[in-house]
């Protein structure tokens, strides 16, 4: 049977169930990162993203950028989560034709962001392949009350997105700012109840929460606030990339976010129950249910 | 520049050159694992080796033995360190040809492998390739006391291999026995000097430790315990996928272990001065100087 069949979140599920866990994991797979026991008032968080020429980026793409986004994904995985991303190890997979200059490029992308957000680069592996593949594992901390998973969002929750949404293949999500400030602030001064990174799309990663949660939700097509690099509403409920947060809030903690008057936070709809599903209600007013679709690799 | 022009090991070095790290970081790049503080008593390890189709493993081999090696490789990365696995992830990557059935093999072949040494498969990606890729990143513990490196070999000390070396790609590498237990005694009732896993032939992997430490070496032809695959020395001096112990201790301490009677760990050589480099002993006594040669990506 072709993985078609079942697809990649078919596939996903099938692994989960298959897997065992000791206590020592506080959340496996299934949510931005793992989360393992740490210390006092600390969990560790543990994330990996693998990007393939072809897939994540273009061949002759700035190596730069390749590989500033190499970390920036898993940077936004730990941000998502609330934490703060401390080591990274870096499996690199290089065709023949790959140059030193190419490479040393692709790791400068990867060590000023580093940098910037005091990541430590510990090991790697090199090999080869046929084409350009980078695979980032990163650890981080989060402090125990900061944590937010995917799966804690409530009926009666305002559901709020950073940022604008869609149009990100054209060229933001090799340059995108992981959020990491903002869900820092976010988890530092309000209760958050779920949050997730949007990185297939809004439509699909709302699902994530929808499914851990056990909750239905309405979004408004008016509140939705697209890029003016989105050709159309779909290009932000499906395609992948923007790697915005989305994170849903009790009606009171969003009043008081709401009253500091932060442009880069959007109300854009509210957490129902389960059986609503996932309803967009559009400019004139009607009512569509959206499916859980979006990037796929299968 | 290509970068077959200045190699594998010239790249990696530029690397480790570029990279800046912080005290959180007790050894980065350039070990089997890099070794990060934890708690009191114990020092967390980390990471990474990525296995490609047609590099590591043939397309038309047993998947579950693909799956194996994936988690293999890298808890023998952490035994070099004398550690203990605890968590891992796995980014996978899967051409459209890939069935269901050929990942729930890989998986198994994961799982049965993480159940026996207790490790918890926390998490993962999944994306589209031209081939199949398995990236495994692995977290152990290993106890401060316990640690063992690469840089730590001193002149006089006896150099020791566990098990066979040569031939290992003619069927083992897919379903070796990762020396945990073996680097847990050892490290355990004796002082160990420094230790690495055999990846990428004796010559090469011994060399690493001949550069981190600041020595040199003289192995005996006559010492070596060549597999009966292997053709002929170079099997077991230049290629690689061993995954045995290399390993070194003070005189004394080997005489301990020689009492034991082990047929295991086999004495092949001793660390001289870093101005003798790497020699072998042919059994007819003659000096030969051995290479930094073995297998490489580049």
């Amino acid at each position: 049977m072709l993985l078609s069949k079942i697809g990649e979140f078919g596939l996903i599920n099938r692994i989960k169930k298959a897997i065992k866990l000791d206590s020592s994991v506080i959340k496996g797979t299934g949510d931005d990162c793992a989360v393992l026991k740490y210390s006092r008032d600390k969990y560790q968080l543990f994330t990996c993203d693998m990007l393939v020429e072809g897939v994540d980026f273009r061949r002759g793409e700035n190596p730069y950028f390749i590989g500033r986004k190499a970390l920036a994904v898993s940077i936004s995985d730990i941000a998502a989560c609330a934490g703060l991303p401390s080591h990274c190890v870096v499996a690199l997979g290089l065709p023949e034709r790959a140059t030193v200059e190419f490479v040393a490029r692709l790791l400068k992308g990867m060590l000023d962001l580093a940098k910037k957000y005091k990541i430590n680069l510990v090991g790697g592996d090199l090999s080869r392949a046929d084409k350009v593949l980078i695979d980032v594992s990163m650890l981080g901390l989060v402090e125990k009350k900061n944590l937010v998973l995917r799966g804690g969002a409530k009926s009666g929750d305002i559901i709020f997105v950073s940022g604008e949404l869609g149009g990100s293949i054209f060229g933001k999500h090799l340059r995108f700012t992981p959020r990491l400030k903002e869900a820092r602030f976010l988890t530092g001064n309000f209760k958050v109840n779920a949050m997730i990174d949007i990185s297939d799309g809004l439509a699909q990663d709302l699902w994530h929460i929808l499914d851990e949660s056990s909750v239905g939700a309405i979004i408004y097509e008016d509140l939705l606030p697209l890029s003016e690099k989105a050709r159309n509403l779909d290009d932000a409920l499906y395609r992948g990339e923007d790697f915005e947060l989305l994170f849903t809030m009790p009606r009171t903690e969003a009043k008081k976010l709401l009253v500091r008057k932060m442009d880069i936070f959007k109300p854009v709809g509210e957490i129902t129950h389960k059986k609503c599903g996932l309803k967009l209600i559009d400019r004139k007013g009607k009512e569509k249910a959206l499916p859980a679709r979006g990037f796929r690799h299968f």
